[in-house]
């Protein structure tokens, strides 16, 4: 039996239940959970923000722990070892996006919260393909948040070859954006963050922003036109987009991974006139999420985090709630 | 004195006037005009739709002619060469997007018919680095639509290095549809035409599309769900751009290259969960225009046009306007 804190209706408290996973499936593991950090759309689906949420639900998709168990077929993964565990818990492995090392947009990958039990229990199970170990030598405690926030914000920069030449910024300076600060930083650009918080000015510059300006300063906004390569987006509310587009250089890059539930009204006239992009991105796949711990690794990126008991995790989620996180919270034992 | 038809007026008939160049700039030319396409911003100009209009007005930017004379810096021209001109008529040529080689984002180029007169005349004149020579053998008498339409629906292949592996699709067959199914066929994938009339569905499949969606039937596109990997759209209407994301794989592209006025009223989330883009672009530069010429040269890639007389300029706007014409209009002696 696994011991796991589900929600039993959508936004409700979360209480304690026991639920049998049934025999361990030959191409899938079992974790013990050390750490797990809470995303944000943790809540969202808690809430059944997306209306694709079924009860008792396990939320929790920033998981680190060690292997409890391997299926009959998993040879690459041993007993003990610490790994992590994301957004996604397997992957169809025959389409043309698995095939072609780009199983985080597989039409048919497996959420981990999705249909399933997640991460705040003290065991989890995922497809071993899912799965990647952590590097010997990253912090077990702060990695948690690195597999979905960290490689959310990462995996972009690796899709659309971002430059160390490049002229960067980052909206919204929280889970995501403290994360993206860090990775342009040791990337090599010059990074720029752009936060509704003058209290969080010092911060981000303490986390790899060279520059900031105030989301809420159009006038600021303005003056920054024609700046930057590429701007990555964390937010969730909607913003005057078609000021920041025109911030962008030509050929620049508005990319977000914050899920936005209003319309983009964009003006056309602003991405033909300089061949400016828009677009988005989920997770990254198994393989950006190695080369993202390690080079997490190398230049000593870390989330900052609070920890909470996972027995606290309902004050753990209030705390969520409340937008005062800095930056990220995750569950320990 | 050039002899040139000109809007006197917002959405005046043309009328013909003389107009004196002055002296010859020392890296100008000046091109006799032999023939001049119609561009459907020829008739944004004359109606003022973009609030840049001067008056009088002398459109026309889809010019083929002859090197009538060269300023004294000019080198690389000659008297009586066969030349092209297009949307720009000069650079700046000391910006970062000149001295990249993407001229054509360069926010001080001239534009041939803003602030300066056009190719509805006798002569025209242009800075050396905006005209491009048609290679030998090249049609003149179509060759003036590549000049604008051509290069507007070939430069984003490049630019995005759509590839012959891809599917893609137009979105309307008219004066720049008909151009880009003829290069999509030449670039070697597989085409789909997206068009409003049924009647342009033979003639689509002989420009070089394999298949057509009638674009007002939402069914028979939602049945091409996850389907193309880049979409050129070139209409100036409101469509419904989500559903045509949706027909977007992976990793796929909505690109603009038609300057629709209403805002893109863009779901996040299809850009997210498939990692898609949407961007628009404008011309090409001088060397794209070069390439452009030399490919459409090999794979006998033509504009097909209806010609009138200059003399009969306001009968061929009156065509233009009825949205007739098929597929595009050039004036000639």
């Amino acid at each position: 039996m696994i011991k796991a804190y589900a929600a039993l209706a959508p936004a409700a408290d979360l209480t304690l239940i026991e639920y049998d996973p049934g025999p361990l499936g030959r191409q899938d593991v079992e974790i013990d959970v050390d750490y797990c950090g809470i995303c944000h759309s943790d809540l969202s689906m808690i809430d059944n923000e997306w209306g694709m949420s079924s009860y008792p639900l396990v939320a929790g998709h920033e998981v680190v722990g060690r292997i409890a168990a391997v299926g009959a077929d998993v040879s690459h993964l041993t007993l003990g070892q610490v790994v992590g565990l994301g957004w996604h818990s397997g992957y169809c492995q025959v389409c043309a996006s698995c095939g072609s090392g780009d199983q985080n947009l597989c039409a048919g990958a497996q959420g981990t919260i999705v249909g399933r039990h997640g991460g705040f229990a003290d065991k989890v199970r995922a497809h071993a393909s899912s799965v990647v170990p952590l590097p010997a030598g990253m912090d077990a405690k702060t990695a948690g948040p690195l597999f979905c926030g960290g490689i959310t914000v990462f995996n972009p920069m690796v899709q659309f070859e971002v430059k160390a030449t490049d002229k960067v910024a980052v909206i919204g300076i929280g889970g995501l954006g403290h994360l993206a600060l860090q990775f342009l930083r040791a990337w090599g650009c010059e990074v720029t963050a752009f936060s509704s918080s003058d209290s969080k000015t010092l911060e981000a510059k303490e986390l790899g922003a060279h520059h900031c300006i105030n989301s809420r300063n159009a006038e600021e906004i303005a003056a920054a036109a024609g700046r930057f390569d590429f701007i990555l987006t964390t937010v969730n509310v909607k913003l005057d987009w078609n000021l920041y587009l025109s911030t962008l250089k030509p050929k620049g890059r508005l990319h977000f991974v914050g899920a936005t539930l209003e319309p983009l009204d964009l003006n056309v006239f602003s991405l033909i006139m300089a061949q400016r992009s828009v677009s988005g991105s989920p997770v990254g796949s198994p393989a950006t999420i190695k080369k993202m711990l390690d080079f997490a690794l190398q230049h000593e990126i870390k989330p900052v985090v609070e920890t909470f008991k996972f027995a606290q995790i309902n004050e753990a989620m209030a705390h969520l709630k409340s937008g005062k996180a800095r930056y990220r919270i995750v569950l320990e034992r």
